[in-house]
């Protein structure tokens, strides 16, 4: 059996996690299945997640820069910290590399050392090594968090409020963008929508504001896109959700790239992926509390963020969109058809 | 200019570190440059290492099998804690992986679960994704260690003791033989040297054992073979050193397979790789104690161990081989003739 016979990746990571994975047990708070580990390290918890892309399967270099995919490799794993609470500290990055410019490598590594630094985090490690099969990155990226600020997939609970930061569907879009025009013709299109998909933002700050409120009961970064990140939170919490189309944070950068592109902005933001934009859950009544925290959380550091609230998580398992026709539909399943 | 026009791997990595790399600050107690990096963590250090396998580059699946694939993907960075004086805790397997049968990756990570539960570690996270450029592993690999047990590259004295563990040469001689007969073929000619090649046992109790008398004055695994790791340590130490051929350790397999392959012994052994045996100094009156405690440590893990003196630290830069004949050269400098 192949491992597309097997259900493809998201299978096969279940096979692994469940056969080799070592469960969450003394110092291993939390194993494979969250968007990072978690081990106890003296009075608080270590975070280690680790990401691994491949050239021509993950990224192109013909769509994007060397100093942008540098950066984008870096930040998707400080996402993952921020998605757990956490602070980040230090990466560890193996990269493989073909006989290429040392420019590019330098431009490479400039990339993962500003969005770095612009978060707090610093190169300690790795390895580096020549590869005949294109380029290769993987970054293993440490942080930290205290055991009382710590946000999981699971604690969602039925009433709770589903919030999102700032806008989704633009880095979606500027893939979209990407693939029809090319680099060039992209940017002239719509350089925020590729930019959100190129240099996406890691949300430590606005993470760190909401934990700090001690009113959030489960979060995550959304990597996949909310259609599919949201079934993932929902399925660790044991619940279901109901999000309103008309309440998802659509960029007027988005709609226009949406309108060039002939796709709807909804289907675009609800089944988009790589917003790298906080996904979480809360008591409705602390939902504005949140929203303050993170709004006051940029410290300039990427401009100001905000937060509101697109749905609410419900009892059983259904995860639904309600369309500007009261229509109810399952959310992102429809993606494919539009 | 191209990475090979730089200097290649090597000089690209100093590059790295040199430009991007944290300096060894705060919490960070060693960056870039050693087997691994180490961090303050609580009242003890955490050790991080990773290393990146590129299917074609650094193995091929003609002649490994998927087990031995996952055991020494684990093992060699197994092997990076042990030449810190570590223990390992935790792996995080990053895996890019094309359509092939889900039967193979559950023998890759079968071999990486049997060598972490050997040495006590377990699989904690990481990344699962498919490939399009082949079979891409990176494991990085944590481990723990006292601060008055640290063992580092630098710290080797005029004078000290030159020790390695048990026997070299016979992964490299393990290598030749499946380069020039394939895998069943080179197996047949000599199992124990192919299996020294493909899987390497980590010397993790041999190395706490040797750190634990507190004489050790540096410590490497020998991941490159004898004559490049030791000129490492020499330059990590501001050192020269003098090998005596006729006390390299060499085993009667590997005198087999070196006449079956038409080279010579102590060639494979000073200028052979991927041992992943120990390299260490000490004062020569400690290295009676150290060997005793190397030969004790074995606990079953892996059969006895021995350790035994090889030459001396001298002053100056020179790295030298001594031959049976009197004749004295740089090690490993005439590999490439024979």
């Amino acid at each position: 059996m192949k491992i597309s016979d097997l259900g493809g990746e998201a299978a096969l990571i279940n096979l692994i996690r469940d056969k080799y994975g070592a469960p969450g047990a003394g110092d291993l708070v939390l194993g494979i299945g969250d968007d990072a580990a978690l081990i106890r390290s003296g009075g608080g918890f270590l975070i280690v997640t680790a990401d691994l892309l491949v050239e021509n399967t993950h990224f192109r270099m013909d769509l994007t820069e060397p100093y942008l995919l540098g950066w984008k490799s870096a930040a998707v794993n400080i996402s993952d910290i921020a998605a757990m609470g956490g602070t980040p500290t230090y990466s560890f990055v193996s990269i493989g590399l073909p006989d290429i410019e040392v420019g590019i490598v330098e431009a490479i590594y400039e990339g993962m050392r500003d969005v770095s630094a612009k978060y707090g985090s610093v190169l300690a490690g790795g390895d580096t090594v020549m590869s005949g099969a294109g380029i290769v990155i993987n970054v293993t990226q440490l942080g930290t968090v205290e055991p009382d600020k710590v946000a999981r997939r699971e604690g969602a609970k039925p009433g709770d409020a589903i919030m999102v930061t700032n806008t989704i569907g633009d880095s979606r879009a500027g893939l979209e963008l990407l693939l029809k025009l090319g680099l060039a013709e992209a940017r002239r299109a719509s350089d925020p929508c590729v930019l959100r998909h190129l240099e996406p933002e890691p949300r430590v700050p606005e993470a760190r504001a909401a934990v700090t409120t001690g009113k959030v009961h489960s979060m995550m970064d959304m990597s996949d896109g909310l259609a599919a990140d949201l079934r993932k939170l929902c399925e660790a919490s044991g619940v279901g959700a109901r999000v309103i189309a008309g309440a998802l944070p659509i960029s007027e950068d988005m709609h226009i790239a949406a309108a060039r592109l002939d796709l709807d902005p909804i289907r675009l933001a609800a089944g988009g992926g790589e917003d790298y934009d906080l996904l979480l859950t809360c008591d409705p009544k602390d939902a504005p509390e949140i929203a303050r925290a993170i709004a006051a959380s940029g410290n300039g550091i990427a401009g100001r963020s905000c937060a509101r609230v697109i749905g609410e998580i419900i009892e059983g398992n259904d995860v639904t969109l309600v369309l500007p026709s009261g229509e109810e539909e399952p959310i992102g399943g429809s993606w494919e058809h539009f």
